[in-house]
C-alpha cells in the first residue's frame, strides 16, 4: 500500500514488514543499488525518508526508527531498486543489533586504505 | 581513526565495529538525532556517504554494505549526535537480517494513518 508519491519518489508498506508499518522509500528512476545511484537521487531521497519516516513512527506509536539500506545480495538487498528501510522500533521489541567484531581489527591499517580508497573513488 | 573530512562531515572508523572497516558518517554541527537534523543536512549527510561508503568497501574487500541509522534509544542509538553506519558485508560473514514480523500486520490500517501522520508532519 503506497503511504506517500511525488514527482520522482514513492513510499510503501512492506508487504513482508520486520515491524508493522515497515515502509519502503524509492527513487521511480532506476538504479540497482545504492552505489549506482547518481548522488542527486541519494539526497532527495533520504529527504523523503526524512519526511516520512517520523509520520510512520507516529501512525504506530514507535519510540524510535532505523533508516536502513542494503547495497549488494552480500548486504542482503533482495529487490535490487535502490530502497530505504524505514523500521518502526520500540524499546522492548526484542530486535537486536548486530554483534561486535571479535577477530584481529587492524584500525589503522583498514582506516589507511579507506583513505587511499577514497583518493581513488573521488578521483573517478 | 579519520578517514575522511570536509567543510560539514567527518568520517571515522567505529572503534566497536561489526565489521573491520565499519565507518561512522557524522555532521559537524550538532543535532542528536536523524528527525531533528535539517533536510539540507541529511541531504549532504547522505551524499557523503554515498562517497564514503565505496571506497570501505574496496578498502576491505568486501562484497556488499549496510547504509544504517539509528533514530533513538529505542532503534540502538548511543551516542546522540546523528550518524550514519557504513558496514562493509561478505556473503558468508553469518550476519542475519531481521526476522519477519510474524504477527497481525493491518497494512490498510496502518497505510491509512501513514498517510494521515505525513499531512500533518508536512504541514507543519
Amino acid at each position: 500500500m503506497k503511504v506517500y508519491e511525488d514527482a520522482e519518489f514513492t513510499a510503501f508498506l512492506d508487504i513482508n514488514p520486520v515491524q508493522p508499518g515497515h515502509t519502503l522509500v524509492v527513487p521511480k528512476a532506476h538504479f540497482a543499488r545504492f552505489d549506482d545511484t547518481p548522488s542527486e537521487v541519494i539526497a532527495k531521497l533520504y529527504q523523503v525518508v526524512h519526511k516520512v519516516a517520523p509520520a510512520v513512527a507516529k501512525a504506530v506509536d514507535a519510540e524510535g526508527f532505523n533508516a536502513s539500506l542494503n547495497n549488494g545480495l552480500a548486504a542482503g538487498q533482495e529487490v535490487f531498486h535502490t530502497h530505504v528501510h524505514i523500521i518502526p522500533r520500540y524499546i522492548k521489541d526484542g530486535l537486536v543489533a548486530w554483534p561486535r567484531y571479535m577477530g584481529e581489527n587492524k584500525l589503522e591499517q583498514v582506516g589507511q586504505k579507506i583513505r587511499a580508497a577514497l583518493k581513488e573513488v573521488v578521483a573517478k
